[in-house]
């Protein structure tokens, strides 16, 4: 909640500080920071990863101080193989990458986290170079230097980026096309929480969707960060009826927010409380799940009625991958024939950012609506909760046990010395609680086993009995027969 | 042309006359008309088909003269089977039919040929009951009687219908809610050639579409009647590049209509035409035609690109079902996966306006829409050419071999005697034709049995061979082994 509670003024004016402070930070100050010996330096840029400081043929055209090449350092979150929390780690990269014509570097103030994040560790997601690599798609800083051609942006410029992946460092490099200035007013948090959930929310409902005054609507996980947005946007246009699953706890949040009638998919069947209400059915569903709902979201549209698919959120089943969970999603996955469409009058959309990373034009003129949205006042993102880059853990572990209300943001402030200890000892604490969870699951899947050996040891045994009987049956058969 | 050549005052003053002249006319006027003893008086509403004018229970509210339900006859045409041309026939029915609340009785001048109607009369379309019955789902005509409660009509009022079927016929009796209001200046033709076609293309390009300037589109059989409502209005917006097929004939016309590239679709790859000029593919595919072109247009979607699949063209080949053309269009049908849409960016959309029939609310709007865009000179329908009801099977026929470059119109009014006689001759040349295009086919067919029967004879005789040295050869290896 920090970032909306705190006055934007007051929260700018020492945020714009901040760069000057943190060049002086070194990666010592963090003890929980990996300091290796000798990364490679990588920048947000795929172009840019192979050119390094050193590499004479490509000259970092806005490196002004040579010397500082060497010593210029910036902390990054790297995904290191795919798996549990624990796979983010902080690394310290040494060197300052490299500038090529069309980009510039960002100091890093605030980055978003999203779902494909969640799905990138456990390596459920493509759009992810493998690892070592930094995640992140959302950020929010400073411009600290321009590259050759760059006329659209200047140093000092405060802008949120917007980008394929890598974007969880202290610095980044990328195209000035994945920039967009921050309008005034703007917190660093509500920039790294608005580009990826208002740019999906705003192209689904009004690209794909086509929403319109008195349509109804169905936004599953209406708390979450699309959930929210998708329901800011619903509120632009007059008289739409917005369903919205969320946990109970919730309800009075996403009420305020604009659903219309939030339903707790725990307790209840969500297709009978919207029939209930809208017996006719649904003009839009909005299904970031997958598997069997997607099924129940075309089944629930009316006449001209459009499904939009934007995730498979319901492989998500534990810290690490599920396969189970997978498979069971994989197979429930939504398939529709041309002629099905053609006598329902439906359609069926596909959504994801992460695909559309080409399409500057698209994603330019989406942002140049959100923007417009924001500073007229009808949006403005929900901050669930903000972590320092050491917590990235604590902060997937939120996202992915849906405990949040709005964004989860990472700040790259670092941590005070004694907030760090007091981590340290909660890690231990949860590293001990993982590990009893882990245990119990074992012990658990052993007593199954144990159960499901004397079942068949059981049904052997009933089995035995009946052979026994057979030889007798038979006879008495026989002699039937012979009578 | 008849409808776009006349002056429109002129021809309307005609036609307004016409109602009282048609009363008086009786079937025997036609020689053609097969006039039953007793057939069943139906009407174009279904509630309303059981309803004979005997019925003491329903009394037909607006029947003012009670001796003319007896005398009371209408021409109309009837689907007596699935099959052919000639299995529409053309039937004097008897009997006023009568009117329940909010119904209106329609004096029709004009009926509107599409698509669906060929394939109805094939028993491929399942939106109309069985035969015997009378197909057309639109028309335009005068109101000659009002049910209870109807307000927003009046006798005299001159409208245009669209309905689920029933509507070729001389009288209709349909829901006020399925008539609108014909604007000033606008003819008969033009109001039977309207309804269908452009809900259909307005629906699809600015419902599912969300057509927007500088968009690129394929329009298939862009010179049939939903490809021209399309094309005129993808001009309604600004720079929308229209890529069109249609056989070469039709090219100069369809881009005075305003397709920007035409392509002749017998003679090119217009997927390979396409990538030429829009090597990035297409916003919009409109296809109407099934089978493997719905596969090349989802090929050729952009990122967040519509295809719109809105029939099965390709299941039609010949006048009488064609088996193999329908399981081939029905195999090769399209079906696509959520996670091939989410991965593409992508949208599949099916349309069909005979299943949309109960969404009154729906088709109001965008009626009142495309009656604005008409008064507004922005759309125009254009009338291929005007049959008489007693010509249906030619209309039929120019329709399904695409001979046509817009909209083919029925008129109800009666053929003058000199041009039946030239009627009959023409028939009797065309099932001659008919007979030898039949006798020739079976002929081929025999010829490819005896082919074939030649070809299994040289292979059996061929195999007799091999089996022949085998024996031989069997022996050989024998010898080998025992070597």
């Amino acid at each position: 909640m920090s970032g909306e509670d705190a006055p934007a003024q007051q929260q700018n004016a020492e945020e714009q500080k901040q760069p000057q402070q943190q060049e002086t930070k070194t990666p010592a100050e963090s003890p929980k920071t990996e300091s290796k010996p000798d990364p490679p330096p990588t920048s947000a840029s795929t172009e840019a990863a192979a050119a390094t400081a050193a590499d004479a043929d490509t000259p970092a055209p806005a490196a002004e101080k040579a010397p500082e090449e060497d010593t210029f350092s910036y902390r990054a979150l790297v995904l290191t193989g795919y798996g549990g929390y624990d796979k983010v780690k902080l690394q310290v990269k040494k060197g300052k990458p490299a500038l090529k014509s069309g980009e510039v570097m960002v100091r890093v103030k605030m980055c978003g986290l999203n779902f494909a994040d969640l799905m990138a560790r456990q390596g459920l997601y493509d759009r992810l170079p493998s690892p070592p690599v930094s995640p992140g798609m959302e950020c929010s800083g400073i411009i600290e230097a321009v590259g050759e051609d760059v006329t659209d942006r200047k140093v000092g410029d405060k802008v949120l980026v917007l980008n394929r992946s890598g974007l969880w460092q202290e610095v980044v490099v990328v195209a000035t096309t994945h920039t967009f200035l921050m309008p005034e007013g703007m917190s660093f948090e509500e920039a790294a929480a608005l580009p990826v959930n208002y740019i999906t929310a705003y192209m689904m409902l009004f690209d794909f969707g086509h929403l319109r005054p008195n349509q109804s609507i169905l936004v599953h996980m209406a708390a979450g960060g699309v959930g929210i947005a998708a329901t800011q946007l619903c509120k632009t246009v007059n008289d739409v009826t917005v369903f919205g699953t969320a946990s109970a706890s919730k309800h009075e949040v996403i009420s305020q927010g604009g659903v219309t009638h939030p339903i707790d998919y725990r307790t209840r069947d969500y297709v009978e409380e919207i029939r209930k209400i809208s017996p006719k059915g649904l003009d839009i569903v909005l299904d970031p799940l997958g598997g069997s709902d997607t099924h129940k979201g075309y089944n629930l549209l009316k006449p001209m009625g459009k499904l939009i698919s934007y995730g498979a959120a319901n492989m998500l089943a534990g810290q690490k991958k599920n396969l189970f969970a997978v498979a069971k999603t994989w197979y429930q996955q939504f398939s529709v024939h041309t002629l099905s469409l053609i006598q329902g009058n439906r359609s069926v959309c596909g959504f994801h950012l992460g695909y559309l990373d080409s399409e500057s034009e698209l994603i330019a003129q989406a942002m140049a609506v959100i923007m417009d949205l924001y500073k007229q006042g009808k949006i403005k993102p929900r901050i669930d909760s903000t972590y320092h880059l050491e917590q990235v853990g604590d902060a997937m572990r939120r996202m992915q046990e849906r405990h949040n209300i709005g964004k989860i943001i990472l700040t790259t402030e670092p941590m005070k010395e004694e907030e760090k200890k007091e981590e340290a000892k909660k890690d231990e604490e949860k590293k001990k609680d993982d590990k009893k969870k882990d245990d119990k699951k074992k012990e658990d899947k052993k007593k199954d086993e144990a159960k499901k050996e004397e079942k068949k040891e059981e049904k052997k045994k009933e089995e035995t009995k009946k052979d026994d009987k057979k030889p007798e049956e038979k006879k008495e058969e026989a002699k039937k027969e012979e009578n």
